[in-house]
């Protein structure tokens, strides 16, 4: 496989991810059990107690992975059929990192309403769903419409996974430049679904100044019209009033977090920052500023979302773990608080020994370290799920079986 | 498990399937094959071509198994939820006997056109679909309704299932008791969703005199108002203009077919039936009459649903093959002549010199001739799919991996 094309590989291989059969079925006796006419009896154990599903069934720890196919990575619209490499990768992911099974659904339904009713007559057969490549602002009204109606978790790893990552990220930067959440100036290139939700994210945890740009430059209150998530953003942002290009946002700023798009940013964007800058240029393939540039403007530490760097910061390294623990509490939501815990566990995640600029997150794809990251972020979560209410499991004291 | 109960063995395992990732994901490399970028590439070809996803993921061999749980099993509407169990073991059975990967879908949705516009949605995500536990009449429109607007197969397993085991079954027993198929005259005990397949199955394999009962009786016309499956039967069936109970139809009658509840008819109806007389008696768990009863009555071959008696007549024989050979065909629909050539291939599966009153159809379970069973039928089936037009497969000779 080490000399393959991804595109040779997918042909090759036929599909990430398959069934596989738990129960022997090798007797007469083991088919009646798993199927007619032992299977009658759970149905209606079920039919009695609906919870019961939860235990009797793969749901406690399976998630449907949905997508409508509107903002596959930086493709666009490729329609619902070509998001399903992306989400069998991300299937095959979160079950080899985390242990959670994945359904991929690629749902042919643009409104954003239809949309909702269709995931939710999804979710008896399911312990939680997770969104991904619904495009803005759509993907925000299924967010919220669907945590209103499912009592499983609702998770959109294009906002929450990025925005965890991010917030790990910067915490551990932050510690290296010896600056604080609540005086660091911040600007956030990029108003889609994983920007608003960094933004959203950083205000939660304490930050009070950041500046929010799109390619036009400073967000303007005309240009949030239509869009709730937009607005609420530019009444809590940009509290020096700043107006203009990008360029006018990063003087004196502390920290650039771009999730937007090739090349927005310069060498002298950088140097006009405040002392050790801190430099998240996240556009993929191509980031908001390629490395060399970055070093020439004085970057103090320089992260991007590519797995062949240092400094990746991807949601690979937060939906693993941060599901397998939703799972295992059998919470009911994924709440602040156990994103807070999963972005703590991942930044505690790099010693303090070995936390350096060129080392502010752990490797995701350490095969070494991946299961103490992902089993530290599991931990937390899931603990954070109890502490918070938001965990509906019986007996906690049982592990979660595999 | 041996000594497992069917509840225990639910609650013990947890989950009858779950998902196992094709793909090594070991290394970096690996990861960025396998997700993100990898992806991207195997996302814009099919994009470019949206038939492409079943070469490219594992839609080609990849089936939802549906439900509405309005009618599961014997237990009537259970509700989505408790349609699980069921739907979890006719996938690890359609894997372990057919190869095929299966999603099981509770949808909470009882409205028929809803559900329709549900499923409909999710097809560029799956090579076929599997209606099963939908009520009747409800599934009929859904059904003929998906068949419609799908470019993929749309099998509903009681019906088509239950109607090809039954003709499999027939064959074999007409050719010992030396009768045929078009001058039988068939008693059909059921006019839901299994028994109108049948009958509609009977029909267009040349049976020309089928009398179609429930439990008041003779089917009458006032009774299929509103029902178009059922006015349908009405027109083709009956010939002799039989009317009273069940018993009236019965005499002289070839064959009894029962679809319908325990204990309908007696030992007396059998010995009213014609010489060499047939018993199907598939209710379940209690059939239609019992085996003591129908020897009484004179019966020459008694066939139950029951996987603990001889002459076992269940669809379990039929779909893990039948959905196998037409996912290697790739097919765009599963028409009759491919469901005549699983009948054929099933009836044939028997040898001559095998085939008795006791035994009319192959074993399902037996794990040594199970292997032989399931790749005739699938054999057949995909000939038959290449010979009437629903094959869409490029390239034929390529064997399937599994």
């Amino acid at each position: 496989m080490e000399e393959s094309l991804p595109i040779e590989m997918h042909r090759e291989i036929k599909g990430k991810i398959e069934t596989h059969v738990r129960v022997p079925l090798d007797t007469p006796y083991d088919v009646s059990l798993a199927y007619i006419p032992g299977v009658a009896e759970a149905c209606l154990e079920i039919k009695s107690n609906r919870n019961k599903s939860f235990s009797m069934t793969r749901r406690w720890n399976t998630v449907a992975i949905v997508s409508n196919g509107t903002s596959v990575l930086e493709l666009g619209d490729t329609g619902p059929a070509a998001s399903m490499p992306l989400l069998e990768g991300k299937a095959a992911v979160l079950k080899a990192f985390g242990g959670v099974d994945a359904v991929p659904l690629c749902i042919d339904c643009k409104d954003a309403a239809s949309l909702t009713g269709i995931v939710a007559s999804l979710e008896y057969g399911f312990g939680g769903f997770m969104l991904e490549g619904i495009s803005a602002p759509e993907c925000y009204a299924v967010e919220k419409e669907l945590k209103n109606r499912c009592a499983v978790p609702v998770f959109n790893d294009s906002r929450d996974g990025t925005a965890v990552a991010v917030l790990a990220a910067l915490k551990n930067s932050l510690k290296l430049a010896e600056k604080s959440l609540k005086d660091a100036k911040i600007v956030i290139s990029g108003c889609g679904a994983a920007g608003t939700a960094v933004a959203e994210m950083l205000l939660k945890a304490g930050v009070r100044d950041i500046v929010m740009c799109d390619k036009t430059g400073v967000m303007l209150e005309r240009r949030a019209a239509g869009n709730p998530v937009l607005q609420e953003l530019f009444r809590k942002t940009n509290p020096r009033g700043i107006r203009g290009k990008i360029k006018a946002s990063l003087k004196g700023a502390d920290v650039f977090i771009g999730l937007s798009a090739a090349n927005v940013i310069t060498a002298d964007d950088v140097a006009s920052m405040a002392e050790k800058p801190v430099v998240f240029a996240m556009a993929n393939p191509v980031p908001e500023i390629l490395a060399e540039n970055a070093q020439k403007g004085g970057a103090f530490i320089y992260a991007t979302g590519r797995s062949d760097r240092p400094n990746q910061i991807s949601s690979i390294l937060v939906f693993p773990g941060l599901l397998r623990g939703t799972m295992d509490a059998k919470a009911k939501e994924i709440n602040d608080r156990m994103l807070f815990a999963a972005a703590d566990a991942l930044a505690e995640a790099v010693d303090e020994e070995e936390l350096s600029p060129e080392n502010i997150l752990p490797f995701p794809c350490d095969p070494v370290s991946r299961q103490e990251l992902y089993g530290r972020v599991a931990d937390a979560v899931r603990a954070a799920a109890v502490a918070s209410g938001a965990s509906t499991q019986e007996d906690l004291r049982q592990p979660a079986q595999q």
